[in-house]
């Protein structure tokens, strides 16, 4: 089959590789009905993350079981399933606290930019739906496999409240993913951090009450402004740069949580200044599968449409124009069709 | 009257200093019933922060309203009022949201090493009781106004709940109050880590239920065999180096908090330590004014009984044999009878 491998900076290429087989007796082979690329997968192609060796892209993913292992008991061929990107038996102590993406036996999914791909310990990674979704919900179903998964945690771990002022710092796929959660939670401002008009517009459309293009000493004036001179209640960190947290840090009131799910490159936080600003911080890879259930089920209900956020349609042949987009930032984020 | 001035490193004098008069109507002047040390007084008593003019020392007090502006209505002269170290109007957004120690207005107080201080925005900070309390509960009441306050400050950031798991890194006072906090919010295990037997028995006494004295990895170990493997819920950082940070993030289980509430000097964190291990944080200088009321109560209804962590008693005269003591560990907590 074609499969997506990078192979050194900038260099991805759609090429044939093996079809995935089961290994473990609690995997399972799902056929995919679409997939996507992440703001994460940028890193390593963009030279920041090493690549020693050849790496299978892609973990995001939903589609339909093909095959499961003999331990494998709550799906079964042919059910329509979604699974985190962060593999987890869900049973484990860090499981039941809600943080699957730590659990003891956590594997990251790897590969999935491809039509065929291994889910191991598929019990506790997937959740099917009760029947086969429609078509037209595909790609909000594919975007809970991490993106709007990742931005829900932003908001949950940055304790958004009803009512609250929210500020959301990054308007990439997952930032505005934060701000369709701050609007599901009941947020009262939203206040997305944008300078990209496509971006600003989306950011509006899945609930941001105000845009701050400025950034910096700017922006934050301009969040104080918005928050009668207080600052956020609750800050989504959603980019993952020194600049991106230092603006979050500043734009937070005393006692405010930051969600942070960008993954940091290069971040140092002084104790002295995070102490004295009173800033709280919870991040980390988002434990997608605890609110899996949740977000499948808004979906299905269309209450949520979190698939307008691909604004970029492929076939999977074309991916490498796809990381190419959302490199030079033409594309938010890229869906694959496979 | 006397009063405690730093004038350099190791150089504290008890010396003779004008008397405190009211400066601004929202002033008030209190006899104090006692005082005491801080742990953060020896930051620069070591010599740590620059010490660049002679500073009245002292923030911590309790005592009888002598004196008060006239824009002051909620306390009068007469009564017995404990305060905070930092003061707060008790009326600004980040008051309201129980971050007082953000107020809009804060400052720090000084020179309570005395027999009389000067309480600014005395409405806000002051808390009175209800009549004059019974002599021997003067330490307890005293130890509300730091290092109780900062303790439990440190839980409350925690999160710790019923039945969980608590670590209290540092057996220095706050650690203590931290051990007792815990205790009052019924944690299940607090395993206190401490290799000091003097400071270890005040910790049972307080309510720990374990003592780690190992420190590092050997601790981190026995944590997490006291733990299930799993690490703790909540973590209480009392100290403020770099080492008692990398160790507070070491015990915690992924998704707890830590509160941290140790001055950090020297700390750098990592992000994307913090970001892969999960670990919350949320610290600062405790909002004291927030648990008065509270801490208060429990102690005129002789339901805890913090005044022990004072283990050295001396007049004020001798303030300076109580700096050394503190500084060279021979005792936890000086307090001063003015």
């Amino acid at each position: 089959m074609l499969g997506t491998i990078l192979h050194g900076p900038r260099d991805v290429r759609c090429e044939e590789v093996p079809e995935p087989e089961i290994l473990l007796p609690t995997d399972a082979i799902i056929r995919l009905s679409a997939t996507c690329i992440c703001g994460s997968d940028l890193w390593p192609y963009r030279g920041l993350n090493d690549v020693t060796r050849p790496l299978a892209m892609g973990h995001e993913y939903c589609g339909i079981v093909e095959e499961v292992g003999n331990a494998v008991t709550s799906v079964r061929p042919g059910q329509f399933v979604v699974g985190s990107f962060c593999i987890s038996d869900n049973t484990c102590p860090h499981c039941r606290f809600g943080f699957q993406s730590s659990c003891e036996q956590r594997e990251f999914m790897s590969g999935a930019q491809a039509p065929l791909a291994r889910v191991p310990l598929a019990d506790g990674t997937l959740v099917a739906t009760p029947e086969l979704p429609a078509e037209d919900l595909i790609p909000s179903l594919l975007a809970t496999s991490d993106v709007l998964g990742t931005g829900w945690y932003a908001a949950d771990a940055a304790r958004v409240q009803p009512g609250c002022n929210v500020v959301v710092v990054g308007d990439g796929a997952v930032g505005l993913m934060g701000v369709l959660a701050a609007k599901q939670m009941r947020a009262g401002r939203i206040i997305a951090m944008s300078r990209h008009r496509t971006r600003q517009d989306l950011a509006l459309e899945f609930g941001a009450t105000h845009i701050v293009s400025e950034r910096g000493e700017a922006g934050v004036a301009e969040i104080k402004a918005l928050t009668g001179k207080v600052g956020a209640d609750a800050v989504l960190e959603c980019v993952g740069t020194q600049e991106s947290m230092a603006q979050a840090i500043q734009c937070a009131r005393p006692g405010a949580m930051i969600g942070y799910v960008g993954v940091p490159h290069g971040v140092a936080l002084d104790g002295q200044t995070l102490f004295f600003s009173q800033t709280g911080m919870l991040g980390g890879p988002a434990p997608v599968r605890r609110f899996l259930p949740h977000l499948i089920g808004l979906v299905l209900e269309r209450r949520i449409e979190p698939g307008k956020v691909f604004d970029m349609r492929l076939p999977l042949a074309d991916v490498a124009e796809g990381y190419r987009a959302m490199d030079e930032r033409r594309a938010i984020k890229t869906l694959l069709r496979v």
